[in-house]
């Protein structure tokens, strides 16, 4: 299986935006014109260490994740790498794709110097569990959300 | 009680690490010269949008917090703050400060258009969940970590 990841365009957020509505909770989540998305990932671009990747096959793109460089003082001073928006299309799981992602993740990371990856995961998604287990993570922390509206 | 919120000065941050010592996780966590802890100080004021926020009360570093602003594309192209690092002195806990620490960072986060707050708690700091639960926040979600050597 070959999968090119890349920084995604401006051109792909259409695509993007179908992987994530393309997940059984993002369905019920996203919605509202295209300019919104757009707009979001103007600001995206215009910051610096936060970056959206597409992962491309045969001219699709079939997965995609953002990766967030964040520097701190904690745990002597570490930088980490956050993920969010991980996805793969729903007819292309179970074939490796994620690993592959959860790998170009990782070659970002330690590029950026980062010394942690982390991300969390709702709790509904049981599957999504085993995979990251799978993958070296640990389950050691709690996330907490908490809207403002 | 008052204590007055504002963005670190590098002259702040061996106060700031010393609250990061003043912890039962932290204790073993942190070490080293101070000089990598200046040397991230400096990396994470030269990024935008992720701070360091110190609390002050009669001349004394008595809480501290890092805030990251994350423009993103999912749940309708939120942008979200992360806080991460907060810390109240052992010896002022349960006088609300925490409260005025979380008070402040939800300020900043709406004051920059964030929709959700957002962050993680070790599972062993017990007393600590009851603490967000209080505040709002939901334990929806499993914090990842791993580490990268």
């Amino acid at each position: 299986m070959t999968v090119t990841f890349r920084e995604a365009q401006r051109a792909d957020v259409p695509a993007v935006i179908a992987l994530l509505v393309d997940d059984g909770l993002g369905a019920s989540r996203e919605a509202g014109d295209m300019d919104i998305y757009l707009r979001a990932f103007d600001v995206i671009q215009s910051g610096g260490g936060n970056t959206v990747i597409v992962g491309e096959r045969d001219g699709r793109i079939v997965a995609t994740y953002q990766i967030t460089i964040i520097a701190g003082l904690s745990l002597r001073a570490s930088t980490r790498a956050q993920l969010e928006s991980v996805r793969v299309a729903s007819d292309l799981r179970g074939q490796g794709i994620g690993h592959l992602l959860i790998a170009d993740a990782e070659a970002r990371a330690r590029g950026a110097g980062c010394s942690l990856m982390q991300l969390t995961m709702n709790h509904s998604r049981k599957d999504t569990a085993r995979f990251y287990a799978s993958l070296g993570f640990t389950p050691s922390h709690i996330g907490y959300k908490r809207e403002l509206m």
